[in-house]
């Protein structure tokens, strides 16, 4: 499929959408049913101990499943996360960014689900896994 | 079992250890392997549309299940969030505050399991319904 | 909401649908938006050590939710499972059968949210606890 | 990490460990934290309507973790599952077989958590997608 949006519409929409978070988040690569979204990590996503808050990695990998949704069937959809299912491996790194690595297993006309690695910059091994269900408007 | 830590003694813990967000929740109810807990909603919880986002409904499940944990097994314990699964079932109100139910199902030497449901108060049915898994510490 | 099957008409649906399965279940209950079964737990059910199968308990959830979404709305629809989390917390009896509780969370016109705890007879906490969405479809 | 037990002496202990159900499986391939595992789809697999019935999908995915699992750390670890997620999102053909491609993501002292796609032989998307949580006993 081709892409509908790419790296600069998606973060236009971002920054128009989500004003509260939009400048928070970086996106990276849009492919083919895929994204790469980059937490920039700051005090408020921070847990004590100096970890990244679990808020912090569940809203990476609800948006990145969000934007490759939208890359692909463009941004008057509202798609809306019905479920979610997340395994929390490691604990990320306080001082560095989040990498979220998402790709589409499924776009449905009714049903989207997207598979989500969750780096923390430096380090081999994922932090997070999320897998996450969006249903799609049928007015679309 | 008997209740190690009662509504004041959480919410102590929960000014001190969470001074970021600690404020936003009121423990409204404690028993045995359950606890109630409100989430103040404001403009910093809202999505655009005026719903409550996902992350802050995310948060609500969490912290909830943590203090049932906390609750019956005491402060020095440092649970740590496993896995998570949740369903997000309906839109709440953007105007009011979210009510978490939490149960524990388990709670064992290694592995908590909670279980709540969230509601936008004034509403009869559930928004979203959440599973936790929580591991304990070995040196507890 | 009314219940479109009862008992009798969700017993003869089940062994005409499921001719290798149905005859293992039991529907005990059924009342607005809940059911509860039972599997009647057999050799072909246990794994070494006699306890009974994953496979086993992911089936009695699936089939609890399954007809609790027919009674409320009639032998027509074919919903199909999209997703389901788990948690298996305690060993069930091997000698014992199993009770399946659902009720029904949320039945939307496309989606229904099932949510089940699972016992092993005679003891009193859950083995399992199960939530599971049937996509419902448009035509109906 | 190496491979402790490898495709042969992984047939032998699914044969000998589970007599009823291990020779439906076939081990395709075993490596560093993952393993590719066969179900040969048999009628006992089939729901009406000709395709494969969820407990079969779900069965697969789960002995596909164990194994993987038991690849890495040998036989004498009694592992248990504890969570599942999955999602179902194509249908299976009925004649054809299935194929699970499990990775673990984590191989803790305490937790695996292990993520698998499952391809019906001839479709290229994959059917369904699970991630299972295994606890690993301490006297290991």
């Amino acid at each position: 499929m081709a892409v509908k949006m790419d790296k600069a519409a998606l973060a236009a929409f971002l920054a128009r959408e989500f004003p509260q978070v939009g400048a928070d988040y970086v996106i990276e690569d849009v492919s083919d049913m895929a994204v790469r979204v980059r937490l920039i990590v700051q005090d408020k996503h921070l847990r004590p101990g100096g970890t990244v808050s679990g808020p912090s990695i569940f809203a990476l990998a609800d948006i990145g499943t969000y934007l490759a949704v939208l890359a692909m069937i463009g941004p008057e959809a509202l798609a809306v996360t019905t479920n979610i299912s997340m395994d929390f491996m490691r604990k990320p790194a306080g001082g560095a960014d989040l990498i979220g690595e998402t790709r589409l297993l499924k776009l449905g006309r009714r049903l989207a689900v997207g598979d989500s690695l969750i780096y923390s910059e430096g380090l081999a091994d994922p932090v997070a896994r999320a897998s996450m269900t969006y249903a799609i408007p049928p007015e679309r």
